[in-house]
């Protein structure tokens, strides 16, 4: 192994994370080769216990490595050595950790209500009646020119402003993409998932399948087997599972897309600036070398659920299609909330707020399942991403529930996101902490 | 004649219209039946011929008579004495003039842009942190409250404050449509018109059929040769044609919908604020016992397009279906724009707005058709609506374009907005004066 450089800017465990994935991608490391433990690493380069432990994490959490109880640490990805599937990521890496509000925008109650204000009035007056005046189709340049900026510093991927293509709420861009990508398509959901998607595509009157999940995502062979054309997923992190979509899920998943000109995948990446710990989970839009990944995000969850401000990355030759199908269409978003977002993002308040609230809510998060784990048998499943988790508890579950619910914590059975609830298993449970109260859990836990 | 009673609050020419629109609707004037001519009617009611004049032409716009040249003026439509079609409006009659903004904002000149922005601080101050909360699927209450006592005053329609359903531009609310009334339906666009509208369609994979427009608009006969379910119109004032629907179209028109509980009338009224001169002309939702009519209006035209702001009005039974369907949907329009809006209308600054708009469009419109009836067989055909008018210009068009474009005044060939271009008479262009030059024209005219 190379010396990490200790006077480079980036973070040692990601020096560290580096080498160990590019050895992975280039066939030097092979699939189920054992790592070195932990500490013989850190005694071996020199370096502290916790730089090991935070790039193994990040390697388990996106599949490149499998933890295995008592035995220790193994290679689960090898690439070939012709040409990395997973591009070098080309921003200069974040050391931000995470955190997820889910449904309701928990960010809220630590927003900078004050900068945004000011900043709306500041782009009255700057703006004067140009505020009057439409903006292109797309969206304004300058918010397209920010979230282009902000996807480069953050997720690591570069898109031309001219391909974010500004929509009003993640609803509305589905309705688009059915439009753009055709009626035709069959399309795939996640089954369990979020349950407006499934709604949408029959209201779209689309042929759509329910495809199941297995324990990393979605099951690529029933993208197969059902003959999909359109793969809709949240690899970053699943709603309602948790579920982090291992490298090679999504390489097999790509590789399905690759398979017809005629098979996209919708990744939606909604929750992705709230990881926990260790750096964003890579998108699959970074590493689609053929154009088959549309890339949507919103700031419904990161900024406020009022603002109505979501977006999309298209490819080269799906901005083309774009252009000429559904240019047309007038932005949905007033030009007033578009420059008032861009300004937020291109000044650096959004990225710090999203610091500020990924830190509350992993301080929250370490609470929440403090107080579950004391519940028997109660067996949590965590993935250091999002404002939930899922949790088997076979007993006192209703006491368990009811507890929460005096902290803020929401926990509902999974079944509601199953296409069929009878496949839900009976125990398993969702813990949504985004309105969780910090003081009653401590009260709580203390007593 | 009942005299008329010049102590009512209504002008004299409103009580002479609906005292001769009420003899037709009950079949006590005939249909072909001749109207005494306006000096004479003047005489014997002692009233001014200016009155007379005004009762005339809004019985004109809204099709119940008939001038023919050096003829005189007819009944064109008789009622039956059992149930009038026409619901007595409910509103206090606004005496209202007329103009209109199409396709750019033209109103946006006049817009009070700094009562706007005064309005969008004290929403800021007032609501606080409120603006960061989702608002209810079908919008903010206030500005749903506000847009039903708009419509009570403005057009005489009482909807209830939650069947007003707000969207981002009525583009979006189309694709709505689509969803509520089911994309099994068959729909029919008027041809010419909006080249829009058969995008949206299409782009939705339904079925449309184009309808052609006869000098009464869209023609009744052929929704039912087409097996239209429904028909998608403009009647207040159709774009490109300029046509107002008459009354006895109206009428052939709800009849067709009442055939079958699947048929609709899709009203979209987006130009009915800038008639020039008479009151606004009746909606059809307005005239529909069976709630067979939705109602789409927008507030692009009137306040500017930056604000994508458009709402439709459902019928109870369609705002079941609609809860029922599509409330799961979030709201696509910012908070923040629609607290805004609402206070602008609420607080009367919309219908200063449009009554000043509406002033300065008339003075435009009168300097338009004097410059262009100087050009050798200009005929003009100008409907007192809209701020645009077609005109046939067998000769010299060329030259007549180019002196209007010096002035601001886009004159365009029909064709583009017909399904067929070659349909299009070769002789037939379209006016739009939105963005017109007065000073020019009148320096034009002088020369």
């Amino acid at each position: 192994m190379q010396a990490l450089d200790k006077n480079n800017n980036k973070p040692l465990y990601e020096q560290l994370y580096e080498h160990l994935r590019d050895d992975m991608l280039a066939g030097r490391i092979k699939k189920g080769e054992k790592l070195p433990s932990k500490r013989m690493l850190a005694d071996q380069l020199q370096v502290s216990l916790i730089t090991v432990e935070n790039a193994y994490s990040q390697l388990i959490a996106e599949g490149y490595v499998r933890a295995v109880q008592r035995s220790g640490y193994f290679a689960q990805y090898s690439g070939d050595t012709a040409e990395p599937r997973v591009r070098e990521p080309q921003n200069h890496f974040e050391t931000q950790r995470e955190e997820t509000p889910q449904q309701q925008s928990a960010s809220e109650t630590l927003f900078p209500f004050s900068v945004w204000t000011r900043l709306m009035r500041s782009v009255i007056l700057e703006q004067g009646m140009r505020l009057l005046q439409p903006v292109v189709s797309g969206g304004a340049y300058e918010l397209r020119e920010a979230v282009s900026g902000y996807l480069y510093r953050a997720r690591g991927i570069f898109v031309p402003p001219e391909r974010v293509i500004v929509g009003s709420g993640t609803e509305y861009l589905y309705n688009l993409l059915i439009q753009l990508l055709g009626r035709d398509k069959r399309y795939g959901v996640e089954n369990p998932g979020f349950p407006k998607l499934p709604k949408i595509y029959a209201l779209n009157n689309v042929r759509f399948e329910y495809i199941s999940l297995d324990k990393s995502g979605m099951s690529s062979d029933e993208l197969y087997e059902k003959r999909v054309d359109i793969a809709h997923i949240s690899p970053a992190h699943h709603f309602p599972t948790g579920i982090v979509m291992p490298i090679s899920r999504r390489c097999e998943i790509l590789d399905w897309a690759e398979g017809s000109s005629e098979r996209f995948v919708i990744e939606d990446d909604y929750d992705s600036e709230f990881r926990h710990s260790g750096k964003p989970v890579p998108t699959m839009f970074g590493s689609d070398g053929y154009e088959r990944v549309i890339y949507v995000n919103t700031f419904s969850q990161t900024i406020a659920p009022s603002v109505r401000i979501s977006y999309m990355c298209l490819s080269e030759s799906l901005y083309r299609l774009w252009r000429e199908k559904l240019g047309f269409y007038a932005c949905s978003v007033p030009a007033f909330e578009q420059y008032t977002l861009a300004r937020f993002i291109s000044e650096g308040y959004f990225e710090r707020h999203i610091n500020r609230t990924k830190k509350r809510f992993r301080r929250v998060c370490e609470l929440v399942t403090e107080l579950i784990s004391r519940y028997p048998n109660a067996e949590i499943s965590e993935e250091n991403a999002g404002l939930h988790f899922t949790v088997k508890a076979p007993e006192n579950s209703e006491k368990m529930i009811d507890d929460c619910g005096k902290c803020g914590i929401k926990i509902t059975h999974l079944d509601e996101y199953y296409a069929d609830c009878s496949c839900c298993p009976a125990d398993l449970f969702l813990v949504n902490y985004s309105n969780a109260n910090e003081e009653r859990i401590a009260e709580l836990l203390s007593s």
